[in-house]
């Protein structure tokens, strides 16, 4: 890193793609010099953020997620947007794995001038992947794209996670019925702010109308984030760049419904949790690099899980041998 | 307390009913001194523990969920079983609150000599409330009770709670249409091993046969939590005692079906989680309570909300200051 955070983050507001791209190379880096750096290039850039909309998008494999994003991505950008896409993909234990690993997918986008197209970071646990998506997200903020999109897979705990970084989560799904229905994890389907049934084209259309029917039952079952929007199915076809305007239409509906107020106390909320987060997380850590506490740790977890010790026991054990 | 933890453990194991309920009491005390002794006891109770069937009910107000208890509760003991039954209301400062709060209306229950009913503790977090109900339910064990039921009502967060600290969650609707059927928070529906419509009697049958259809479909759309089983509808009727033997034979198909190593697995990783959420508790705790460490949070955590100061930044700083 051969500039201070501060000339870094210069660079960044002044919209200098390279200093963006090195910016999050940076908040990737586990390097505890980097972390320092990390921290203080955020300070830096902090008060520019805040001003994209940003949104989550999540879908199986197959169901034409990046497809989609590089169509609503040239429409924004059509329409005057900046627009970034960062990733999430704790599956990927490097090279970017299945989402965005191959940026071919999305080459139209990632060649464009006002577009900027990140991988998900790579390696480690989820929690850590997607602080430095986070960060990500503040520096593209900081260099003016005012819209980003947040990939991620469909399988479980990752969707929780984007949910808690954006303003609207989109949950994307191919048409089918039965197993293929099945293929987001329990849960999911309660995240989303918008249901998009993607390929309403070709053979698959009278099969995506009906898939959109039964969502728009299921979700009737389910009681809505806020009394303020109820979730609805946008149904769109990522190929033939049908419904992505409608799309993009129901992520400002949902915006203006919820409100400045609202939108404000959802994203203050997210900030504190992550605060929480980072803090549970390093006095976890201090407690698994000291020896002692380390030692007991695994002698007592084994049984705990057995049922030989009590819970509160063992933590308060290991909370004493800490201490002491 | 006149007893010490191992008089009192030695008369729970006894099956005496006064020295249960005074062990409740105790491991319901936030006293320090209390505190400890609660630890002394479930250490010297712990290896007469995890031997009972324990399962989750909840249900939203009006669903007859008191109703459904007493009458599974009486037919368990018809059969032979000892049976206690425990409640998780953290929405009742004081009292017993909306769940279990007037034992009359489990009255047959109550009275009857190899039944226990206790309810919710009151007052403190819901993570608080959860641990007593916890280590009331290893007390429960220890003094000999085979089904162990742990009831809790249909408003969120603490269906998660206790879905994480049973073999099997039940999650009992009332029939009806419309908003009634968005009474439960989103998400609990995945919850779920087993979903009983109540009130299929009276006029109430013929909306309640639709309402297990309408849930039948819906739990079609949601990944199950185990390859072994997917959750399943039974109608009921606990006013005229209809479909309880078909809910506890579900019960128990549902236990058959995880088998015993799943079983095992399941209760380690629910105690391994304990443990580490005693431990990160305890741990904020200690920050909480250090004066520079707490004088920071309440400086930095409005900031954080409005976007000034990043989280990671401000958990930096806050760590930081507790450690000198």
């Amino acid at each position: 890193m051969p500039r201070s955070p501060s000339e870094l983050a210069l660079q960044i507001a002044d919209g200098n793609r390279r200093a963006l791209a090195r910016g999050i190379t940076l908040v990737e880096s586990t390097r505890a010099d980097h972390r320092e750096e990390a921290a203080a290039l955020l300070t830096a850039v902090m008060a520019r953020t805040g001003a994209a909309v940003r949104v989550g998008i999540s879908g199986a494999p197959g169901s034409g997620k990046s497809t989609l994003i590089q169509a609503l991505g040239m429409a924004l950008l059509d329409a005057g947007h900046r627009v970034a896409v960062l990733a999430i993909d704790p599956s990927s234990p490097r090279g970017g794995g299945s989402i965005l690993g191959d940026k071919t997918r999305m080459d139209e986008l990632t060649r464009h001038p006002n577009a900027f197209v990140r991988p998900s970071p790579t390696g480690g646990t989820l929690g850590g992947v997607a602080r430095r998506t986070r960060e990500a997200m503040l520096l593209c903020e900081a260099a003016g794209f005012d819209v980003v999109l947040i990939e991620t897979v469909g399988v479980g705990q990752s969707e929780v996670t984007v949910e808690g970084m954006v303003d609207c989560f989109v949950l994307l799904l191919a048409p089918g019925g039965g197993d293929d229905l099945q293929g987001i994890k329990r849960g999911i389907m309660e995240l989303a702010d918008i249901v998009a049934v993607n390929k309403v084209d070709g053979a698959l259309a009278a099969v995506a109308e009906t898939t959109a029917r039964d969502y728009e039952h299921a979700l009737q079952l389910i009681r809505p984030k806020t009394a303020a929007w109820r979730p609805v199915v946008v149904p769109t076809s990522a190929l033939e760049r049908r419904g992505i305007d409608e799309l993009w239409a129901t992520v400002l509906a949902h915006r203006e419904a919820l409100g400045a107020t609202t939108l404000a106390q959802r994203r203050g909320d997210q900030a504190r949790a992550w605060m929480w987060g980072e803090l549970s997380e390093a006095l976890l850590d201090r407690v698994r690099r000291d020896p002692a506490a380390a030692a007991l740790m695994r002698e007592l977890e084994p049984e705990v899980a057995a049922g030989l010790v009590p819970p509160p026991t063992a933590a308060q054990r290991i909370l004493d041998a800490f201490g002491s």
